[in-house]
């Protein structure tokens, strides 16, 4: 159709996107039983070098052909990505760990920030970087506070060490959320304002955040599952009990975030109603549809935010604009990335020991020993999608700046995101191979207990193949 | 997240359209078995009562809170519904009426288009309405003689009407293609270079484009069952199986936009071989999921469409704009519909006749009866989703115009569309049970035949939902 061939329309951006999404799929398969790469890194590495082709072809001016926009994030990626967690936890196991999971990914994160953030404004100035306020330094240790658990997830084994697992998959998911809501909350500080009276807002405004998005979500859980069921919706077909799931999932995190609350938070424990109650309510076939399409549409979310990422990296103009030296600017990257790993060591290590005195009474299952305590704090010291959006949201306006202290703020972000992805991330299999020696007559067991919802259909699929296409 | 609470962004429309959304599903479910109604004819009432709502709260000044650009509709509403339609296309029925079909699809076109479009520049200036070109004269041909069948074909059963469940059917997508394509084949005619070699630049062109379109859509179906069947990539996850389906798919429609053909023809195509090949290279779970996750995607943009219809219906600017008085207007929304049924019915039926005439060698049960005439004649009486975004691309800037001709086309667009689609709906069903009485013995074989894929898992569901949660 030639009316929409304008080249200042999407269709450009749109499809050179999807092709490169294809070719991260492709490849990330290719790379599936390589001992060092997982699916971010794989995605960030194909950013980096498409961001260098497109650098190179439009003569050093830009690296990407969508402009970030925070909104696209929020809006569109993010919400995916929670729904498909809080639908695939393990309740049980979840709800089990709630008190630990909860100090991780809350207490933690409070902890973190304050480390992180008074880090900054220590260390910052005597590189040459100055004019940040309070409220930016606290945005920033938010920032450098929320984990990406995902590369790790890749190498836990859910049934070997069923509880590292649920914490560290907990942990991350209440950890993203946190950091948001607090990222929030420091927004309305300054410098005037900061004491124990702002502490103590902001520790309030958390509560009430925290408290109304969950109030939020469960309802909007049990809605779905009182709809599915009392109106029979799957006696007439399957497609409208699919569709009704998606859309009322998406209309609690956009009503939350309508009502000023977190989305995040709303649509995690919509998700985890929704596998919970509604799952009970749906037919067969709407239930393997549900749990492979929300895993889908998360997948395809993840591996576009790291593509990004990768492709920003190389945004030439966003360097040029730095104000600082290369040496200054190396000194400040490794500061935050020491930072990260303090700030986390700070708070993994003393919260265990509070875990593990709160569970004495019980027979030791649910005891955090030393080698998973360092795997627990390896697994947070990856940053990703949530920093790289809280920093544009932070820092630019609609992913354009033209000021030098925010484009410095962004490129850190950048680096520490990529630098922690890349190598950390190479650096996890083999660590917890060390620490955690696989068991060697279990060590397929996660794969094949991840397809047991389709292992039994294999037998009937033979039988079955003719008469259903 | 307060940093989104802009009322200008765009968290405000779309959290208040997937609310309406999820409102039309439900009260689509609870009148499903009503004997009148069908979905888009709710999709519609509900649009327009959120448009009146909307046009009083707003103080008559507008009834929709999106405004419709084409560019929404042909980068992501369309592509989803004829992937879907290639997806779930009963493949054996479709080749073997091939003939048929693209008798009334093809050649059809051609003819309604030129019928429609004669008849408008003969009536339109009796009614005082005079400047349209020739080219916009054959472009309102091709947007009054696109289909849409979706209300036939819920009260057509395919086993007892086989031959012509897969007529209509074929027919509808067959007729989505050639029209958009027609469409954009017409835009380059103007008042001089009309005649003979005119007509045959816009057959070859359509020509072109057709057999274009079709190459890229069978490549992009066959690389897909290629890459999954080569890869193995079902081996380790069904999640990737299910994206990289649904990127290819999506990416051929790009591509085919992107080179200048006809997207609609290639995700169609790339549907249909998706469907056969890529489906037997994929797991069990993955065949359950892409079949119902296609069809939620198609039937959520179907009914986003006909909301939108009903909201712009009460587009107030535009009926203000409007140069005719009230009956001319009147008048010349009474020609178009008669235009519509005339050039239909001069196609249908002369090339029902010849259809038989090539079949006459055969058993006879490819025989289109005089009944099965009126029935196919009927079911493409509705004008929907296409007629309205090619409605939009010719006569307004991204949604907006200011010619009060072209605020003419559009509010003579939506009308007919309005008006088919509901009184022509309400009078679908009992015309067809007038016209086909049912088989009592065989009235619920559709809806059981439809569930082919569920069923058979019920009995499993019991025993296994335990363990598989």
């Amino acid at each position: 159709m030639d009316v929409n061939l304008n080249l200042d329309t999407q269709v450009v951006p749109i499809t050179l996107f999807v092709a490169v999404l294809c070719l991260c799929l492709v490849i990330g398969h290719l790379l599936d039983e390589n001992r060092w790469v997982n699916e971010s890194i794989t995605a960030i590495i194909i950013g980096c070098v498409v961001g260098t082709i497109i650098l190179i072809i439009s003569n050093w001016k830009s690296s990407h052909f969508l402009r970030f926009d925070e909104q696209l994030f929020f809006i569109y990626l993010l919400p995916p990505i929670i729904f498909n967690a809080g639908f695939q936890v393990k309740k049980k196991k979840f709800f089990q760990n709630f008190l630990p999971i909860m100090l991780f990914g809350v207490t933690g994160v409070f902890i973190s920030t304050s480390i992180v953030a008074a880090g900054c404004w220590w260390v910052f100035p005597k590189f040459g970087l100055k004019g940040l306020t309070i409220s930016e330094y606290l945005s920033l240790g938010t920032i450098f506070s929320s984990t990406d658990t995902v590369c790790t997830l890749q190498v836990l084994h859910q049934d070997e060490t069923p509880l590292l697992y649920s914490l560290v998959f907990g942990e991350g998911v209440v950890n993203d959320a946190t950091s948001v809501v607090l990222f929030n909350a420091v927004q309305k500080i300054n410098a005037d304002t900061l004491g124990g009276k702002a502490a103590l807002r902001i520790l309030l405004d958390f509560l009430y955040l925290f408290s109304t998005s969950t109030i939020l979500g469960v309802t909007a859980g049990l809605l779905t599952s009182y709809i599915l069921r009392g109106l029979g919706i799957g006696r007439h077909s399957s497609v409208r009990e699919i569709a009704l799931m998606i859309l009322i999932a998406y209309l609690s995190y956009m009503l939350a975030e309508l009502l000023e609350l977190s989305g995040i938070l709303t649509v995690f424990f919509a998700g985890v109603l929704m596998s919970h109650y509604a799952w009970h309510n749906v037919t067969e076939s709407s239930r393997i549809t549900t749990k492979h399409t929300f895993a889908a549409m998360s997948f395809i979310a993840e591996t576009f935010i790291f593509l990004y990422v990768g492709m920003d990296a190389l945004d030439y103009e966003q360097w040029k604009m730095s104000i600082l030296s290369f040496w200054a600017s190396i000194g400040m990257y490794s500061s935050v990335m020491l930072l990260i790993l303090v700030g986390r060591a700070a708070f993994v290590f003393p919260l265990s020991v509070i875990s593990n005195y709160m569970n004495r009474v019980g027979d030791g299952s649910s005891k955090i020993t030393a080698k998973h305590q360092v795997v627990i704090w390896w697994a947070g010291l990856m940053r990703g999608a949530v920093s790289v959006a809280l920093a544009f949201k932070q820092f630019t306006l609609s992913g354009v700046t033209l000021d030098p202290i925010d484009a410095t703020m962004i490129t850190t972000t950048i680096v520490v995101v990529l630098f922690s992805t890349i190598v950390f991330g190479f650096l996890t299999k083999p660590l917890i191979s060390y620490l955690l020696p696989p068991n060697t007559s279990n060590i397929d067991r996660t794969r094949s207990l991840k397809e047991d919802m389709t292992l039994p259909l294999l037998s009937f699929e033979e039988s079955a193949s003719e008469k259903s296409i």
